[in-house]
């Protein structure tokens, strides 16, 4: 596309580097912005900006943080004996706005996947085997998603903490609330016939 | 929704102050931003913020410009005696892109709406009339909104018109390349019907 001017032109495809946002999108955005006051657009500047500079990462558990330590790692709420494995800060996120679980996590980074090239040195797993070994952790969930890569990874994980006295669960996997039997893939139906639980277990302890 | 950093939940709410982007769709385009290198935020950020500073009105035209004249006002190649009335600058790049069109254009900046508050006052018609006022324009081509405002804002400018010797002309109506006869609305086929062209209008001059 042309346009009138260079700097829209910029604009138009820094925000087409986006995921999700094609030419026309991109520049709806930026005629949104042209068309706010310049503080607006700014603010929206600097805010990115400033994220992108000062964000930190916890230097225990790699999650986002505005310091060294971040807010559930630096808790005195939480049980830092349980450790919720996760790929991306994405699913810390979504777990903590549930507002069910009161342990720590353990962000990955991403999942083994020698298809992409993805090697376990690319990952945070030294740093979890280190916090295994100053014997602060008696439980791992692995909350990766279930694909080949997570199976993976998951696999290669445990390998490598079998030699501790730690337990390992995994999330559980089955139908999800407000699906439909009849549309759920065999493997998953198969699966959650085989791993079913105790009528009890549905009421969720706290 | 909760998230582990102030900085994260800023930048968040300043991309869902965007059109059309809601708070997951700002989340992913947030840690998108994340994952890349603090360059390319930086990049992101100052394009955004250097456009909006440094963007330019034409003072002919009001289409957006980095001089003083945008690039099609002060462009030798073209016919300026020809003027396209549209609403925004968007329908400028559409125009513009289709490649054939070599007259200029005036935005309006809106549409003349009693229901949103929109009076002839808020848009730029008082330059238009100056344009016309300084002898320099032949015809004036309609390129508005076939909607009730489109009508009404059509409808006062070429009240206002109607005392100078110039040609006004409407963009064509009628069934898009591609619709089905059958089903287009019958506003729009019965005005297709009436306003039929000879069939040698159909070629393109250019």
């Amino acid at each position: 596309m042309l346009y009138p001017s260079k700097l829209i032109a910029d604009a138009v495809a820094e925000f087409k580097r986006l995921p999700g946002i094609g030419e026309k999108t991109a520049l709806r955005l930026v005629l949104h912005l042209l068309k706010q006051e310049p503080e607006k657009a700014q603010q929206f500047s600097h805010s990115i900006s400033k994220m992108r500079n000062e964000i930190k990462f916890c230097k225990t558990c790699h999650n986002v943080s505005d310091n060294e330590l971040c807010a559930i790692c630096s808790s005195p709420m939480r049980d830092h004996s349980t450790v919720c494995l996760v790929e991306t800060i994405r699913e810390v996120i979504a777990i903590e706005n549930t507002g069910v679980y009161q342990g720590g996590y353990h962000v990955l980074g991403g999942l083994i996947s020698p298809i992409d090239g993805v090697s376990p040195n690319a990952l945070n797993i030294d740093s979890l085997i280190k916090r295994v070994e100053e014997n602060t952790v008696n439980e791992i969930i692995m909350a990766l998603s279930p694909t080949m890569d997570g199976d993976t990874t998951i696999f290669y994980i445990s390998k490598r903490l079998q030699k501790f006295n730690i337990k390992i669960t995994s999330i559980a996997r089955g139908i999800a609330f407000g699906g439909e039997l009849e549309y759920t893939d065999e493997l998953t139906l198969a699966r959650s016939i085989a791993t079913r639980t105790p009528y009890e277990s549905y009421l969720i302890k706290n």
